[in-house]
């Protein structure tokens, strides 16, 4: 029996997840252009920017000026990512960011060390001292995110109890800091997972905390991006990190590259959600002018499917 | 509870597909490279192309030529798609082509009339002819297609009870006959199903046809074909029409068009289907470099995902 969710939240992160990886840096006023589209759709989530280095990631330099230059929606959260002290010092100094203040686990040392150098256990020292940074700045914490979840290109497959043993560690650390921990974050950023596996995962780590809501943060590398998602629906999970257009791919990345397509497309995942009568708050069609957007700042086909095929709305209206 | 097949067959519709709506017509002899490259991978059935007007469709003129210039495999059925008696003629003459004697039906009159100039019930009784023609040459019918099984971007939505309708009638055509009716396909050429109404639409079919294998041709017009496939081998679904590559889409359409994206994916769903277990004879890595061949021929990045990122077998066997 399914157990499919009345409503879904989708978090939207195109912006940050697409022009990060471009090898250009598009003009900001474009972005600002996006951004403020996106902020009419209904969306209540928009992650802006990285506060990372400017020397690795160069396309995320001027996130500061981002959170200056965009209009405003009332009940819509800006947030920003940042994997450092630093980032998160930048992102209290810029204009009105939503702190977001999420921990951030790796199951593999491979991709921790890639990511962050530094070993998974050092990873989980580090969230430590960023919980405590957040509870001192008076932050609930917004969840955990569990990267590499179903799998790692460095590291292999993950096994199930390398996620719930981490689950179980960060339940007890949340105790320990009698702090609450709202959602759990399985991510599958490279593009590993399959409806079943996910849907056992998704199973043995709601037995470990049936209180915190799971979230998933998917990407369409292999092409079951959508099959991710409806299983994951007909679980029940109501939260998605999504990217309008798809963003976040790349059509230049070699073949072999976990970059050759971006995260599980906002709009797309609007439309399968609303096919099947669960409700986003989202207006699909505003969505899918900004998807069309975005397409035309980055300069070629992207990825997502439903901004070139048109919504059914104009042929149901007959 | 799931009802996955233990193995899923794949027909193969790429070459027809995705180079039937090109602007140009690709060399043969590369599109006989690829239709080879297609043979060695474990497929049992390759669409090759179609015996239409040259007028209409002059990318699929020289049919009989490809026919004539490949390299059969041996358990491998090169199959052709024909829309009039003409076409079957041609069929007939050309080297060696595996009489595909599939009966066509559409649910609406819209769609009919624009792909075949006559109604849907005109096209019901033109079927007739063909059935009986088929049996003629000894031929057993490979299946009745139900095309436009979920909805038409000319009549609008199509009701559950209309395909069920079609559905009874055939089963009293072929009883009427007495001549088999081994599959029952439903079609969603342009991209309106949904996994819901497609798992109603499974079990409505199936409950009026038990013995009939049933077998889908979807597109992933909208973005769901990855989570229309799961949710059909969720109902024990075990055959499937599908492109390499994704090929049959066309990123030239404009905004609105249907043909935007192809078929889905055969590699991609084949993978979908190897992560969870189910066989599907076919060696992936092999279909991938189909797919890479394909992509090369076409020219332009086409819409299959792991031909890109590349399978997970290099990170599994560490």
């Amino acid at each position: 029996m399914s157990d499919f969710p009345k409503f879904v939240e989708f978090h939207e992160e195109g912006v940050r997840e697409g022009f990060q990886i471009e090898p250009v840096i598009h003009p900001i006023e474009r972005r600002i252009k996006l951004i403020d589209s996106l902020s009419e759709t209904g969306l209540t989530q928009i992650q802006v920017g990285s506060f990372v280095s400017p020397k690795a990631v160069p396309t995320m330099a001027d996130t500061a000026q981002l959170f200056e230059g965009i209009k405003r929606k009332e009940g819509v959260d800006y947030t920003a990512l940042w994997l450092n002290k630093k980032g998160v010092m930048l992102a209290n100094e810029a204009k009105d960011v939503a702190m977001d203040a999420r921990i951030l686990f790796y199951t593999t040392d491979a991709f921790s060390m890639a990511n962050n150098n530094c070993t998974a256990t050092e990873m989980r020292d580090h969230q430590v001292e960023f919980l405590d940074m957040y509870l001192q700045q008076g932050l609930v914490p917004s969840g955990a995110y569990i990267m590499t979840a179903f799998g790692c290109n460095f590291g292999g497959p993950v096994l199930l109890e390398a996620v719930t043993d981490l689950v179980k560690w960060t339940v007890d650390l949340c105790a320990d800091r009698k702090t609450p921990l709202p959602a759990i974050y399985l991510a599958d950023t490279v593009g590993w997972a399959n409806p079943e596996g996910l849907k056992q995962q998704i199973g043995a780590v709601r037995e470990l905390v049936p209180d915190a809501r799971i979230g998933l943060h998917l990407h369409d590398t292999r092409g079951l991006g959508a099959a991710n998602v409806y299983a994951a629906l007909e679980m029940g999970v109501d939260l998605f990190d999504a990217s309008v257009a798809g963003l976040g791919g790349c059509p230049f990345a070699g073949h072999g590259s976990a970059t050759s397509a971006g995260n599980i497309c906002t709009e797309d995942m609007v439309f399968l959600c609303h096919e099947m009568g669960i409700e986003t708050g989202i207006d699909l069609n505003a969505l899918i002018e900004s998807a069309r957007l975005a397409e035309d700042i980055i300069g070629r086909p992207l990825n997502g499917r439903i901004m070139h095929a048109g919504s059914l709305d104009k042929y149901r209206s007959n």
